[in-house]
């Protein structure tokens, strides 16, 4: 039977029903893997497309076309380049040029279809690459970059440009393109001496992404950059894919001002979730005005802001502000990989140890840390007597850990590092050093950098002197490939979150794409045969949607005769709720078109004849008066479907009544998601407390609540690109174990 | 007439009503400057004692108790740095010790009493300082700073021997100590090269201090620094008001563990505020983990941190979270004031250009900066035009002004940053430059600098690059000072942002302390025959509280027979709410003993009945019944008084109903404050919108709200220390124009 949505549910069946539509078990895939060419429900694919970029960043042959070594062009510097660079990584390079016999001493081909061999990667330096596409496809180039800017982020002419350049490598069976508009980011010279997991990089502009580069100079490993500029072909996602796959990867960082595809994005950081490879990202947009002057940098779509942060947090993808975060966060995480207990080791807690050489400094750390939620377990008694045998007994050793000072200018500094790091509660070592005092922190250093050499456990720093030239920072601790170093207390606590918070996700993450249902339910073909495309449904219209879907609606009937509701009533049951019903209704209550708490077939007749004259006197066209079950005590709240620009469909939940249109606090996931996060969504909401009965008020059922949800995301999925809009409010959530009853329903049809 | 809190105030009427109680224009001091020995009536002071500090930091001769040239003696290190700052400042320096002929080829003083001449200074490097208290007082030396540590720090025994110090001190006639637990970095090594207005620093510990005083190498100039120690007589609040007055400090930058006095810190802070000076604080305490960690460090109060926190804010401090924040922010807020606008100069808009080489970088930051609240103005059609014959047309310069690059290379460089200052409605111009690339780079770092000496408004650059050593970084932006050079767009942001803020808040700024009442109003007199020290009281009596303060209450009569409530019924006026009354009950609502909309004499008897069966059956003593008024279209508010350990009595105002339950929605203030603050309360409120009207609502009587707040804060100026705790709750806010009434009350007695 439909709409029974409560009563307890053992952990398996919960699993079964994520994503599905209760009512039709038979359709769902329970944990089959996603293939290529697999599409859910909606026709979006269940699967990233990774493309083999093996050969664009380590190819064997390379052709430079527009190649120059005249002084003072452009193209003369940039060839200069990418000769270094194809030297650097063993690449045989091919300078194409229509009339020069040779560039820098290497013979020139007049064009593509001349070149020596077939060539891994063409480098277009010409103004415009489209009349080269086909020449390149057909000399069986594997990959092409293009330089050129004037495309999209110039305006509707230059959008046009790229549509016609992106056909044209659609139709060149198999070559790649990077850009146009993108630049030597890729082909840049990589430190190949530092060792450990490294940091690939993504960035949609060059000037954003030097901060990250740069990070060699400081010691930090760079494997690859890849500057997308326009994406008229490969985008973002693509090279999430790719690194995700790469074993010399610790960290993926982005920097994002526009998505080409949503979809596409979410399958990347699906790929990277189930590798476990953190991705962090900057993703301009939490403004209108961001949002806006990014689209004219990139022609790009940014995304209603909080979708985009919802759909990175459903894929564990860490989102940051700054480029500063971008840095040391992936940092973090690409050293946190490194350090990571083999299989052997003793697993540990995730405990964070706040360890100084000043009280003030402990204090004021642990004040942040714990605001930013890092968990800082007290020590246990015993540990705290094994530190006191080399901290004096006045100072406190319970988390933050204060020694006070001199232990550290002795035999005594190493072992109280690793008396910490031996307790098995700990996961992180954070050691802030405000001030450098070298007689003490220069030895705190070292001692921090071998600590952190016989451990499997994270040790971090923070160099708070905002000079920066000093040697124990510059060398001991920048020259050390294990130990994370800050400059910022904030950076760090910002990092340490990212790294416990990505690894929790990361140990519990299922694929939601791996259950996303194939093909459409039962319900799926009783709600189509509702739809009115391009129109507004009426109440009556929106709730019998609901019902298909197994969602639980009043008793109610939709009457055309005083005496038809008088009878109405008796079925439905008193007290009763009449209210207007037509197409185009809003603000009901506002318009008087409600009434609430009828008790007598005489206050149903006076209330027919109100409505209709109301409705008369507002000029609204009716199908009829609803008469409904009244529904009182329970928590209201408003579940619905939105359309996102960019990742389409998405559903929403949130507290209803006041709190919705005063505080808007509501939570939003793009599907498909699991049962997980729908619980999740209802964490996030500030006034969540109101779920758990406040002021005496019993707890209401949030099971049939995330039941509502999962069964909107299962409308969503089969009918979202139908849907403009769909809203439940208030959905009445009834105290625990009574279920939910949609009250109001609006659905616009697209 | 008492109540009539509605109605339109002439801005003149609003003036005259800050913080007095209306009902008593008599008692109001308008204007009055507050004036050394003046008392609030509740007998704090109204004035901060500023102490002459001229010869704590340039004496003209100095005292070292304990001084010693003996190798190995940690003593001998800090004499040997006495000696060489007491050279730099040209202090006359006498070593005093019991047993030594001279030290480091001074003649030594056996004592104190012996020293040469009467000195202004004595640092005692004794582990006891309290017996040479008297001495020092006996030989009139102006100021002792003692080093030894063991004090409040250590626990309870370190706590009274602190006491014994602070009362010695109080009693040796005006010498007044820095410390214990303090050390040298008064005497550091201050750079005597730099220009500008300076920052002044306050630590309560010296390694948390030591970045800010870093800066100095990176070319910030700094005038002094207070490291205070244990506090035992001299106080961070000393120290505010004292820098506040020197010419030479453009801002003073505190890190702060906890406070003494709540009350000097807020005198010191409106000092700092009626003279515009900038004070930027971290103060340790977000959470519980943090202040106990800090109390346990400083042997201080941290305070409730939502009242530190409004304290802050009444008084134009400027909290930030970390030290690296605390640099940046005090740097920029001294340079600013460098650059404020002589009388002459065209007075300017506070606006916000954002200038930079790549599209990317300023559409970051652009987003960045809009959503923490900058103002970005779109410039001039003339403006745009202006700068679009240096620029590419299809670059925006609308702001951020992207200049796409390569006109920074020539002469139109400087043209185009002169433009943008040239505009009337800019204030602020920053440049964000994430990526060096020196042919680019250096030219702008240095037409940036030349620009800013052109100019009166700030010039901002943001220096991304993680590697911090490149020319243009550490030469050309750190050379200048005028200038401000930051490293992350987050701190550039939040010191503009505090800049800013700052400006338009001491333009705006009317100390509190200059209209505070000094006398009890006859309000006072009744209301203090209500009190029942340490009891709760009744409902009633509660109410009759808040009528003797002129605050409206529902009509209503306490009755203890049925009859009378019958007769109360009529006199009251239909429907009638009635509730149990007496001094101990709480939750009252969830105990059955309000009973509402009573129409009837027939209801109102067994209500009557029912309460009494009810307050027998749950044991609760009555002192009879209410009958009251029924009022119920109107907005649930919450005010209160708490009492704060560190500020005293505070004013509380929140949203009621579910709301302050699940939310917390609140907002508090420290007394005394004006209307301004009572409406800035509100406006803090997430759930203000309620107070506009939602849903068809009509707006709410705020007027009369801001008067009911003003009204509390005079009860908790004149009562607060004899209440542990006042609850309005709810307190009805009526439609416009219509009032407010509390319809409940809770107050509890010390």
């Amino acid at each position: 039977m439909l709409g029974s949505t409560h009563g307890t549910l053992t952990t398996d069946s919960r699993r079964a029903r994520v994503i599905a539509c209760g009512e039709h078990p038979q359709q769902v895939v329970h944990g089959r893997p996603a293939e290529d060419g697999d599409l859910d429900v909606s026709g979006r694919p269940l699967h990233a497309a990774v493309p083999d970029l093996d050969r664009f960043f380590r190819p064997e042959s390379v052709a430079v076309v527009g190649a120059s070594d005249a002084e003072g062009r452009p193209n003369t510097g940039i060839t200069r380049q990418l000769i270094a660079w194809a030297e650097r990584v063993g690449a045989r390079l091919h300078p194409v040029h229509p009339t020069r016999e040779s560039v820098f001493g290497i013979p020139c081909s007049p064009s593509v279809a001349d070149l020596p061999e077939q060539v891994d990667l063409a480098v277009l330096l010409v103004s415009d690459p489209l009349p080269l596409i086909g020449e390149l496809a057909e000399a069986k180039v594997k990959f092409a970059v293009a330089f050129a800017s004037g495309f999209a982020e110039t305006g509707a002419e230059g959008a046009a440009a790229q549509e016609r350049l992106a056909a044209a490598v659609a139709r060149s069976g198999g070559m790649r393109l990077l850009g146009p508009n993108t630049n030597l980011n890729a082909f840049e010279r990589f430190r190949d001496d530092l060792d450990g997991p490294a940091i690939a990089l993504i960035t949609q502009s060059g000037h954003q992404g030097r901060p990250v580069f740069s990070l060699q100079e400081l010691g930090i490993r760079l494997s690859h950059w890849a500057p997308t500029g326009n994406e008229a072909d490969l985008e973002t996602a693509d090279f999430i894919s790719y690194f995700a796959e790469r074993p010399e990867v610790g960290a993926i960082a982005a920097y994002v001002e526009g998505l080409k595809d949503g979809r596409a994005f979410l399958l990347a950081a699906d790929r990277a979730a189930r590798r476990g490879v953190p991705v962090v990202a900057v993703k301009v947009g939490r403004t209108e005005t961001g949002a806006r002057t990014a689209a004219s940098h990139t022609g790009k779509l940014t995304g209603a802001d909080a979708v985009v942060d919802a759909a990175m947090r459903q894929y564990g993808v860490i989102r940051v502000d700054g480029l500063d975060e971008l840095q040391d966060t992936a940092t973090l995480l690409a050293r946190a990989r490194r350090t990571r207990a083999p299989e052997s080791a003793q697993p540990h807690g995730d405990g964070v140890v706040v360890y100084s050489i000043s009280g003030g400094t402990g204090a004021h750390f642990a004040d942040l840390a714990t605001e930013a939620g890092l968990p800082l377990p007290t020590l246990s008694e015993t540990k705290q007597a094994e530190l006191h045998q080399w901290i004096p007994d006045y100072l406190s050793v319970a988390n933050p850990v204060d020694n006070g000072g001199h232990p550290v200018g002795d035999w005594r500094g190493p072992r109280i590092l690793d008396a910490i790091l031996d307790d098995p509660a700990v996961g992180v070592l954070i050691c802030p050093i405000t001030g450098p005092f070298p007689p003490m922190s220069d030895k705190l250093a070292q001692d921090l950098v071998d600590a952190a050499e016989r451990t499997d456990k994270l040790v971090c720093v923070v160099w708070g002197s905002p000079v920066g030239t000093e040697a124990a920072y510059r060398e001991t601790l920048l020259g050390s490939s294990r130990v994370a170093t800050f400059r910022t207390f904030a950076n760090c606590i910002t990092a340490v979150r990212a790294h416990l918070d990505h690894s929790r996700f990361t140990a519990a993450y299922r694929s939601p794409f791996d259950e996303a249902p194939r093909s459409p339910s039962p319900s799926f073909r009783k709600a189509q045969a509702l739809m009115r495309p391009g129109q507004q449904l009426s109440e009556h219209a929106a709730k019998q949607l609901l019902r298909a879907y197994g969602i639980r609606v009043p008793r109610e009937q939709l009457v055309t005769s005083a005496a038809a509701a008088v009878r109405a009533a008796s079925l439905v049951g008193y007290p009763v709720v009449m209210k207007a019903s037509g197409a185009r209704i809003a603000h009901k209550t506002e318009l008087g078109l409600v009434k609430i708490g009828l008790t007598s077939a005489s206050q149903i007749r006076d209330a027919y004849r109100e409505l209709t004259d109301i409705a008369r006197y507002e000029d609204v066209s009716l199908d009829g008066v609803l008469v409904c079950q009244m529904v009182e005590q329970g928590v209201e709240m408003v579940v619905g479907v939105t359309h996102d620009d960019l990742f389409g469909p998405t559903v929403t939940v949130g507290l209803g009544g006041v709190l919705v249109e005063v505080l808007r606090d509501s939570a939003v996931r793009v599907p498909p998601f699991g049962e997980d996060q729908a619980r999740a969504m209802l964490t996030e909401l500030r006034g969540r407390a109101l779920l758990d009965g406040v002021r005496g008020a019993p707890p209401a059922d949030v099971d049939a609540l995330v039941e509502v949800v999962l069964r909107v995301q299962r409308m969503a999925l089969e009918l979202g690109d139908e849907i403009a809009e769909l809203d439940i409010n208030p959905l009445m959530v009834l105290p625990r174990g009574q279920g939910a009853v949609a009250l109001d329903a609006l659905a616009v049809c697209r």
